[in-house]
């Protein structure tokens, strides 16, 4: 046995019988990673040829020929047929060596006026567009969902925690808007972040610009960019875009992890909240009662990995002198992935939130267990006239009485309560209550369950819905 | 010695004979870095108070003792007579106190409505908005010094790095735009940031709200806030604009710390491109020749101190169920730290981008090693007709010969540079020189001199000096 | 209000008076938090001036003065009549400053042989020595209170979770011993890192050692260091053994926030599987039944706090050329705050542990519900002689019964439990009780009473206790 | 083109049609990446098997048949006939599946006393454990080569830097052993990593242990682990072990990330100490002078990716509550990649390093400029008498005069140098030569010659070589 693991071991070291020469050349390849951008990368060369021609940098049968290239290329790789050298490095040298196999000397001249540094730079920026628009779209169907499942409980109450300790009963309609506010949080930032994305590096060139009498406004408006990179140097070097997107990304990641912390706490037999749609859930082989609520819990832990992305990139860019450098092409794989990861979680969470299957009594039970109305009391003593702080004094003996009898403040006689203070009169028993405590707390953000449908109203108008 | 040091093992633990009941308390009381919003937390409760007077929610005589004690207050801290009482937890519990020392019964009335949930939500705001006003007006600064440094130097020629070899020749003051841009896109970020750090918490109360007919909006509108929080739970409980202000702030430091980078190695004395000035480097106390360039240095390492907060702070966030836990808490530090180190880094930049000396003659001198037009003469061949990746195979051939004979392209006569191409003409000379080489980049973003000083003119107008 | 709040604006600007020369002075200097490191400070250079005697390197008389200098400066420090100074910059210079008003020439001549660039490193290494003395001795005493915790707790039955679903019995014993093993790696983790700590970099000097005939090894074995650094260069530049602390110490904070999260969930009323003494919570001040669980609250949240300063750390090393740069300045207040943080959290740990009571009804109940002992069942069919795939469809069935009949599988009869397997025999019900499915996991590590004291015992013996 | 743009857009959302039941399949799914374990699966499950057997809990026909069932499948791996399976969820699944297939009710019986959570604990240990293996030879290798180089040039001199700025003459050789000593440590903690990752979970079963009499130590000592996990709870739920991999994996890449930046300076045009093979360099298409040192920069960018994996994994583990959750199953792909990452980056180095061409001229011809001896001529003086601090001031009104001069301390004269101390000797101009300097530095972890060959001599003795 363990004659065959030392041979495993020798097994995981068989890549080792790869030549260091062919693992440089794979060390230093972007091509099995950036080939996701060929689109972007494309679209650009196709704005780029377009100006190159306007300007009389190159030929207007040039164009066509790029043209009707890249249509091909683009057939190819849609139909699966393109095929990806190593040995030509990256996206970009693979799509221009085989325009130049299609297109002839109008390939060659492609590159005119531009640099992969300029090139590179522009496709990231179609991309992370791209994403923004996704993820923004995202949100809205996740913040819908969320609204509705919020209508359904406007008036569904539950104990408010904190500290996990029942604090105030809250609406369960309450507490999801909660989470759509933050998700509107997260849309503004991505359409803040998206317009520093949207400028256009092209024309920087490798650094410091090109002696091509080029046109940048005429390739930004082909591409749909709000503006130019106003410094060649900068338009190469910095990722800066990239890390902010990445920073609004792990903000959406820690909203989602919270939302399933409370998701996996909530379905968990002591709570039994809710219910989540079983397809969101996985069982185990020997307990089928056992449901575990795989999907928040998996999201949860994918914070992490975006966390891990955003340190990351931050670290790359740390100290690094101007222009270019290497070391910038590891700005692709944390990015793509973070891309990946909020995309997939914010869609299923969007499709999660209908799957959600609330249960009110639970809800109703836990809510009356932990004097959650004693902040009524007192409040009600203060519109009698008592000081804040004096209210609370009266209202802490009463408490104390109650958890002596095991009883709730509600259970008190009404000469009960005034031994605490004489202020309390016969409509002490509405605030006492769950729905009273709940529809008191009746302004802008409050709890109120016509609050919470005006809130929903508000939400709505916003997503157009 | 042995002894000395096992004696010293004693002393470093002499902590421990704190009393674990002291020690908790001092674990779990924020007043001694709390402290520091005291001004925040004034403010916050006069227009609390002012409001409940509005509202008739306590009387105008109340609110009147609450202003003349917070007076006092305000003077007592002001003048170090304050007593911060560890006892009292934090900055709220002993400011209230104090308050219902000088005004009685109003003291006790002021906490009606509101919580210490939502009252600390609103002291982080108001200073969050503060530290972002101030380093926006530094970002101002620095990049009006880095415009004035570049006017200066707009003319003034030096290599451009990729890879740190060189690439092509930029001027100085292109070079010092690249940073402008980068500032001027942090200080959009800090713009984008502030929008969602102004929207007023208070009357959350602990998490839904709060019985009494408050008026939110004129809360707002007293404290300069552009809206109130639309969710009692999502008020108190999150902290997303604290981290998106240290992301922001983390890209700053990123920016600052490339700086300090290049600073570093320009005054090197194998680069020697420029000098900074005495006061913010230190000599050693052996070499007064040394001069080591200790800001730069250490604004470099500082930038580890804030991406280490914007991770402490998204650690914090992760997973947290709703509403406030004592986590949050530790909020504070953090951020404090990063605004700390981001206004003094700031400021000092500011001031050393007047203290930078400029030694053109290096400069031209490293612009002068490692055929920096070569591509100029790439660009001029394909001018004459040639297709880009011809012309780079004919300027390769002439590079090597070049190399080869130890001399630079413009050294070859124009009988040598034909024999790579015919199409080279007497013309071909002005492309190769150092000045033609950067005069020729004219386009938006480009290096050229004139490009150089418009750029700086539309910055300038940004800034409004 | 709003005229208010712009002179709060400016007053939180007044910094901005500060001269920006007295701001790099004080950005610079690093005396008020390196001073902590006195005594190590102090300890180093009497090993040094002894070793310099004894190698005729100063006269015997020289040492006696350093020795009675740093005897009046200690008495000094300790009495809190030293003067720190910013303008002496750090804690060796005001020292050593001192020392010469003192000792006179002989202080002049404590510095001959070394530079700050190795005392500052020595200094670092005996303050980490030290605290990875103080952390260890923590970890025991919190193991020590978690294994007495087990022992009581060895026969009381709890549900184990996975998923925060109800899986199988175990016992609270078991349960607390999983942590016991967790703190015990760390424990291991400090150890292995003293290791690579406990090495002299004193001899290095500046960065490439000393002309004077020094004797590295006597300075090693006076401070109680194993081994002298090997290499000048890497002595005074590398940081790794602070970085490996950091790291060590934020596995310490994950395992105390998982203890935390799970005090947590177990504190709130829904589960209410214990409580946590009074002294460790604090108390709302309306809601007297309130009792937040802080300690365990703040503790996880200072989890965030060490792991940002693990990031700062690494991000300060990163791309640093050798040797010495003022960045490394940086590396302290991460360490000192790290150190604290950890220091302080295992001491109230440690007694907090004491204070945990147990409700083994609450648990027992909780137990109940969620079919735990149907894996149980399923081992039982497969030792009959099925499969383990079959035995777990047949139990499958069983439960579904036991689902829509809302009963226990020990609530089924023989008769029932037989319509599943033929297999199932009288004994069965044994296997279906709590008590019967703990004790069968009686192997190394299961959660047997036995085997639960068998670890404890374990445990006790490693801890000498 | 704004249309095909947006048509794009579309495309880049095609990956939306995928029904969303589809995607939590393959969100939850970790097969496409743990498959990657399979051999440490299949060993694991033999170990378990043969214990089974042993144990009589199994017959010893099944453990044939699951045998030769295993060997069958391996080949199919091997060969790549093996169905992977998204259905199957993860590897473990996929290949009972296949036994079961193969082996009919053995493979039933495989999973008898285990679960897929100590399972999947034990694959990953493995793993690690093969992976630790891997790195500590490549670091071997590394620093053999490393001392080769510095071998070649143990008498080389260069300029030792802080700051960047020159300090002291050291040799280049003593700067090839600081790395060797990084690397020293980093292979120290691998092994100090290894004890703890080399402990076998099996066992635990799903959380509690299980209830067959199973023999965990004969499983151990099967699979070459040196002792068992002794808490089931902590065996399948702590990660602390591949956290602990991850953070030396960083210490690996920061020593990295340092050389590289190293590296990238000195082959800088103007620095030019050195020059790195071709086949680590990428030319320009433009400039065939222009060598970037790409492995050396790419090697640096990908420490963020290492660091990114840390804080991935340190969020993860963060406030989980035990036992198994599936946020779990992230903790694999930072971990495949860091190890992936480092030993690629490794081996590169190790070969890179027999690469460089060290330029002995350039060295020098810097050492000569900065007064690199100033220490040695302060030391001379010391040695004559006079107090360390009074020594500096001498030397540094003599430093003054060169700057002034535009000479080296070398070039005065005696009746020069005697003006700044009486006490300057004939003896004095050995001191002042750049051999003078090294050689004078004498001691163990010294600059001179012959401490670098004894440094040399003492590590080869450590590789064994």
């Amino acid at each position: 046995m363990t004659e065959q693991l030392s041979k495993k071991g020798e097994a995981w070291s068989a890549r080792f019988s790869e030549p260091v020469s062919d693992l440089v050349k794979r060390y230093t390849a972007s091509v099995f990673f950036d080939k996701r951008m060929w689109k972007a990368d494309i679209e650009g060369s196709l704005a780029h040829a377009e100006m190159l021609a306007a300007q009389g940098i190159i030929p207007t049968a040039d164009l066509d020929a790029i043209r009707s290239g890249m249509a091909q290329i683009t057939a190819e790789i849609e139909g699966g047929q393109f095929e990806w050298l190593l040995d030509l490095e990256d996206v970009h040298l693979n799509i221009e060596k085989r325009l130049t196999e299609l297109a002839g000397d109008a390939g060659k001249r492609l590159h005119t006026g531009r640099s992969r540094n300029d090139q590179v730079a522009t496709d990231i920026r179609l991309y992370v567009r791209s994403a923004i628009d996704d993820i923004t779209g995202l949100l809205t169907q996740l913040r819908s969902a969320l609204v509705d499942l919020a209508e359904q409980h406007a008036d569904t109450i539950l104990p408010g925690f904190t500290h996990m300790q029942v604090a105030q009963p809250i609406t369960f309609g309450h507490h999801m808007l909660a989470y759509v506010e933050m998700f509107g949080r997260d849309a503004e930032r991505m359409a803040d972040c998206r317009k520093r994305v949207n400028r256009l590096p092209l024309g920087a060139a490798a650094l410091a610009g090109t002696t091509f009498p080029i046109d940048r406004l005429r390739v930004a408006q082909s591409l749909g960019f709000d503006d130019v990179c106003h410094n060649s140097l900068d338009a190469v070097s910095d990722r800066d875009f990239a890390i902010e997107f990445t920073a609004a990304a792990s903000l959406i990641m820690t909203h989602v992890s919270r939302m399933s912390e409370e998701l996996v706490i909530w379905m968990s037999p002591r709570v039994g909240f809710i219910d989540i749609a079983d397809r969101f859930c996985t069982g185990s082989s020997i307990m089928p009662q056992k449901k575990n609520p795989d999907v928040p819990e998996l999201a949860r832990g994918k914070t992490g990995r975006v966390y891990g992305h955003l340190m990351g990139l931050l670290t790359l860019m740390k100290g690094q002198p101007l222009a270019y450098n290497k070391d910038n092409q590891e700005d692709k794989e944390p990015l793509f992935d973070t891309v990946d990861t909020v995309v997939d979680t914010l869609r299923i969470f969007a499709d999660m939130a209908g799957g959600i299957t609330v249960k009110p009594e639970a809800m109703r039970a836990a809510a009356l267990q932990g004097y959650a109305t004693a902040t009524d009391l007192a409040d009600y003593l203060v519109k009698k006239g008592l000081p804040f702080r004096d209210a609370h004094e009266a209202v802490a003996h009463a408490v104390r009485t109650c958890v002596d009898a095991n009883c709730d403040l509600a259970d008190l006689s009404l000469d009960q309560l005034r031994a605490f203070s004489p202020l309390v009169g016969e409509d002490v028993f509405e605030v006492l209550t769950l729905e009273g405590s709940v529809a008191a707390r009746d302004h802008v953000g409050g709890t109120a369950p016509n609050q919470v449908r005006a809130a929903i109203a508000r939400v709505r108008a916003q997503l157009g819905a």
